[in-house]
């Protein structure tokens, strides 16, 4: 098999659909996920606050990393040298990278964007540096995650069709460079040099490793279109044409009011393949991952969950809460009485409250990991509800 | 009984001594320690960026509590109206509080110290404030520590010897003081306000309940005098004709040459009664709190592993290791080859080093528990060694 075809490292198993909903199993090279599934983010090779145990704990099955934080530090070559991103982080269940395409637009300064890639530097430390498609793949490739990304132009919002046109059109283009370059070097994974460590004891090494042998990541690719909804059907055709694995929807969340958002996935779902991962990146509020989950979504991420949490915003079933709020200062019941995880279980809003006011790092660590556990059983409920659901089992 | 004598609510028992040493187990209201011991500070009602739940796996059986912090914030009749510190921040196990007098000295603006008490300025927004120790004791019974200690003055360093002589009478008067006031309220204490709450199915509060049944907190006093060894003699000497059910010695660790603090320990704890708690207040490196251990001290406290452990100083079986250092960019081993804690069985010297660059709060989170798993591991090690000297095991 020459190099350059593409290796497919994860199935889709498809065990119920709901009308436009499914109720999968996506097994990856590190293992399994029940889908349709909430991803956490840990941008810089950790979920900000929650030591990974935790994160087990609560059942987390699949990370986001974020792939400009990691390039500028401590840089892919250092992880690639380190066994990959997996074994740096501690962290044995799969996990996806973005492009860095949205950091880059987002956090970087001084950019330009060509035909090429994007120059930009550093929001560090002002270094000049380049983004190409190319590039983008070497670094999520030194990684080592389980799902990559092709490497886009995230269209901003409000975009005319002028610009929203020109810029799917380079998104395509960039896509196709992702994936050329991707399937001739997707096997130079950093997984095969990994090693048992001295310190390990703990972990099933052997097991992972078997797991993982043989296998790759695998690249999705991102439809984009801005608010267009003819655009966004072209732009999803036209990367059917080019077959990914798997298929994000791209550049939503981004300002538009939430019709907006939910019209265009509603309009990009039809033209996925139904037997492929779909996923929408950086969505939502608890009821928007619900809501996207039901129109067929299989995936979704977004910072929302752990970055309100360090701000002492609480989601739970009975609304959002501000935790700082003076009312809960000797509020002795749990954040959310219908949750059952590991901080709700313990803490009283008195004592969360108190945290925040005393701006002890124990707040965030509390917080998010109320959140998180409120968003994977938002999603928990999904599956369980679309596994349950009357309409005839698929056939997978 | 008449309610103005004391009541002791601790045992210690001596398994065995080695020349000065003793092992023991001081049984609380709220558990079961072994010593010699030390205790991590848990300044607001946390110990900073550490889980209740990670600070039960490392094994700790007490922590301390500030006094100063906590009466300012959430305030001691908020704890006291939702049934105590333990109760509200989900610590079933011992806790001992200091009387805020250091904290008053060291952290408050615009403090004037008179044979009353001393007048201060909240550190976090300039209320004024007066503590004394009748005050000290209120709050400390507010609070329901196991352990609550006699309201004093540290006598700064260097002091001459009239200086220390005055603060040294202060702090016998303050004891006295303190004492009668403990031993006219100890009683009303929180621990009896508890109701089982809602949101607490996993613990066992029956079982709580009646350990607690009856019990009360427990006055300790302090030995202060300065550099001068006869003053800590008197000072000993006549706070033991007052009779507690256990004794520390403060003012140590102020910034005096390590031998002078050893010397002033080593002349105070012959006076003290053998068959109660020794406390040294505030110490120290890991190779200080095994010396003092081995001197016949039980217990100790100090901010530096958890501190340290914030700004990337780790101790290890091989010495202090700056985390920051570049030299560790890509170290895949564990922070410390010879330790067992959960960090150090999961996490490279590279991830800890990243975690500090990015300033991610997970570094502090990862950091403390493992200076805090080496603290304890230090004092389990005397501990065994101890048990299994060869001088003849205690009457006890």
């Amino acid at each position: 098999m020459p190099r350059y075809n593409q290796q497919v490292s994860l199935t889709l198993q498809i065990h119920r659909k709901a009308g436009p909903a499914r109720r999968a199993t996506l097994t990856l090279p590190h293992g399994v996920v029940e889908t349709p599934v909430f991803m956490p983010v840990g941008t810089q090779g950790t979920v900000k606050a929650v030591p990974q145990q935790l994160l087990e704990e609560l059942d987390v099955r699949i990370l986001l990393g974020n792939t400009y934080h990691l390039y500028l530090r401590p840089g892919h070559e250092a992880i690639r040298r380190m066994g990959g991103l997996h074994r740096f982080m501690s962290w044995e269940r799969p996990i996806l990278t973005d492009s860095g395409g949205f950091q880059v637009f987002s956090l970087s300064e001084l950019r330009k964007v060509s035909d090429e890639g994007v120059a930009f530097r550093s929001h560090i430390d002002g270094s000049p540096h380049f983004f190409s498609p190319e590039h983008s793949m070497d670094v999520q490739i030194a990684l080592g995650s389980d799902i990559a990304m092709a490497f886009d132009e995230c269209t901003e919002y409000p975009a005319d069709r002028t610009r929203a046109r020109k810029s799917l059109e380079m998104t395509l283009a960039w896509a196709q460079r992702s994936k050329r370059h991707f399937e001739a070097h997707q096997h130079e994974v950093p997984w095969q040099l990994e090693e048992r460590s001295a310190f390990s004891a703990q972990r099933s090494e052997d097991e992972l490793r078997e797991r993982i042998e043989g296998q790759t990541p695998n690249l999705f690719g991102i439809v984009q279109g801005g608010m267009f909804a003819d655009l966004r059907r072209e732009s999803a055709e036209r990367l059917v044409e080019m077959d990914f694995p798997g298929y994000a929807i791209g550049g939503l969340s981004v300002g538009e009011p939430r019709e907006l958002t939910r019209e265009m996935i509603a309009t990009t779902l039809p033209l996925l393949p139904e037997d492929k991962p779909r996923y929408v990146m950086g969505v939502g509020y608890p009821d928007e991952i619900a809501e996207y989950a039901r129109m067929g979504v299989d995936m979704m991420d977004c910072v929302l969950p752990t970055r309100a949490a360090r701000h002492g915003l609480l989601f739970t079933s009975e609304g959002r809460l501000n935790i700082k709020n003076r009312q809960y200062a000797e509020d002795q019941g749990p954040a959310d009485p219908a949750c059952a995880c590991l901080v709700c279980r313990r803490y009283s809003r008195a004592y969360l409250r108190h945290l925040m006011a005393a701006q002890e790092p124990l707040a965030a660590v509390l917080n998010t990991v109320h959140n998180l556990a409120f968003y994977l059983e938002t999603m928990r409920k999904v599956r369980e509800e679309v596994a349950g659901s009357q309409w005839p089992a698929a056939s997978s």
